[in-house]
């Protein structure tokens, strides 16, 4: 429906195809823009336009970099190259950064295997994954996607074409998260933390 | 803290600028324009400067309109002029507008009073208001702010400016939301709809 006169209508219009934005915070943001100075606005749009121009993809690990350049991580000599953590977007990168305790480098595939969304593999990737452990340098493939139908799918698709590659395939743990209530926890993940129980020393 | 690359840290800091966003919301959108194609982000950034440049106010009621035009509400022949509708912004008259039972126009003062953030009456659209009333075409004036402290002061503060005017000057009626649950209404808003009660016709 169009309510608005037309330039707010396509701005609009514009908030409301990035992801998770409903017509009334798309209408909000709108807003914001229309009581921006003319500087401000200038700003804005050059920044969406540099975004698009600057940013490209790390050639070793796929995460995203200044267009043409090694990212941060693997840019990192200090960065133990024998063990490679696979994610679905540079998200879960910087997630896992945030914890501290990772030291070896990513793989980012750049989306999951989703059959109902038209999602194969040569659309992932899983390629470039491949060729990194060619060299004999890898040891070990942590397979960090999402826990989700098509996070397992793709978990399990990478690690049986690993079979035969001299490498171990580990998964994230699945558990009840910290400081989390039992009450609310649902049956798959109580499931899955009883399953993956551990021996508690004393 | 910056956590990526320069290009991508400039987009959510951009995104952050906008009302209501979060870093992890911003985070969210500025992804969303990284997996955009070069025209959906020229796109984007032209609706941006758009938006800017052609969006002005009407120079009747105020509410934003194509620059130099008057709005579409000001434009239809069919609205009944003696009846102005003060809002704080563009969004109420859209609100308005939905219910379509208002046949009146709009007087838009791009904000509310408000000492504590230092809106002062000539920073908001008041003289335009009172021009409007020269001519003796308008009949009532409905204020519409929001029912907030600075809402109310705002009403309060164009009621005396309107008292030696011919004009009747009303305020929207306070009271329960429709569907609302009157064991979550908060005191003042149940001690308003006391207030307000209106007999039943039986």
């Amino acid at each position: 429906m169009e309510e608005y006169i037309e330039p707010l209508e396509e701005l609009i219009d514009q908030f409301r195809r990035l992801s998770g934005i409903g017509r009334k915070t798309a209408v909000r943001l709108a807003f914001s823009v229309v009581n921006y100075t003319d500087e401000q606005a200038e700003e804005f749009a050059s920044a969406v336009l540099r975004a698009k121009k600057e940013i490209g993809t790390c050639p070793v690990c796929q995460n995203l970099s200044v267009a043409g350049q090694k990212c941060p991580v693997c840019s990192d000599p200090g960065r133990d190259r024998s063990t490679i953590c696979v994610v679905e977007d540079s998200r879960t990168v910087m997630s896992m950064e945030r914890v501290r305790e990772y030291k070896g480098v990513y793989h980012v595939l750049h989306g999951v295997l989703s059959p109902s969304n038209g999602v194969t593999p040569d659309m992932l990737r899983i390629g470039e994954l491949l060729s990194r452990l060619d060299d004999g340098t890898v040891k070990e493939v942590i397979i960090a996607t999402n826990p989700t139908v098509d996070g397992e799918t793709t978990a399990m698709y990478i690690s049986r074409l690993l079979r035969d590659r001299n490498v171990k395939v580990s998964r994230l743990a699945y558990g009840i998260p910290v400081g989390g209530d039992l009450e609310y926890a649902d049956e798959i993940t109580l499931f899955r933390a009883l399953e993956g129980r551990t021996e508690m020393m004393s």
